[in-house]
């Protein structure tokens, strides 16, 4: 498993009004983010994501409820359950995403490098694979 | 009231897996996200913010729940009711905000322009009213 795909802390704040989760992009993350997106209302039993992108570095951290992430660079495959008191994750170029396990109330947050860009995608495993091994 | 207070739409799509709430920063926005935070667990009758920023923008959208925005220019103040199938809100600097009414499963996001930097911030609502009034 590449370090760099493993779960990134957020720093926190507790106090009497509740709790803030922070991340600073410039210095935890090697990108400023230029898109976001937040995934909600997703049926039990559906998978997003499923893709991976050629340039592209996405941050995502799961804002409330629970939600799975399948990360897979080609040679190995990881889970990770995501949740509002855990980590976050930096996603590199290149590493294929699977979202599972949606939680009724869950809410993925996503930070994307870049603008939307659909030659960015790779869309179909087989040539994933074909990319990363090379 | 000033335009640039106003509810700002994001992009939305909806289908068999939910729906994505997307923001295209440097398009919709006039800034790149160097930080964000996420606030949760705010107590009932709790107020967050009740400050302002000398060069800070923020975009704010409330991704759970529901929460109250108030916004202040030193000459109008505004309310918005905020929940995750309506717009964000970007907040110019020298805007005094502060927020309330958390719902007990709220959750806030914030992206902001730059780093933490506590001489950004006016937390004093009578300089706040001296500076913008000059």
């Amino acid at each position: 498993m590449r370090k760099n795909w493993l779960a990134c802390d957020l720093k926190r704040v507790s106090d009497h009004r509740g709790t803030l989760a922070i991340g600073e992009l410039a210095h935890q993350l090697p990108f400023v983010a230029r898109r976001f997106f937040f995934a909600t209302g997703v049926p039990v039993g559906v998978m997003r994501g499923g893709h991976a992108h050629k340039t592209i570095e996405q941050f995502a951290v799961c804002v409330h409820g629970r939600v799975t992430l399948i990360l897979d660079d080609g040679i190995e495959r990881t889970q990770l359950h995501l949740h509002p008191s855990g980590p976050g994750v930096f996603i590199p170029a290149m590493v294929w995403d699977e979202w599972r396990d949606f939680s009724n109330d869950a809410v993925l947050l996503v930070l994307a490098s870049k603008e939307f860009d659909e030659s960015d995608y790779v869309r179909d495993y087989q040539q994933f694979i074909e990319l990363v091994r090379g």
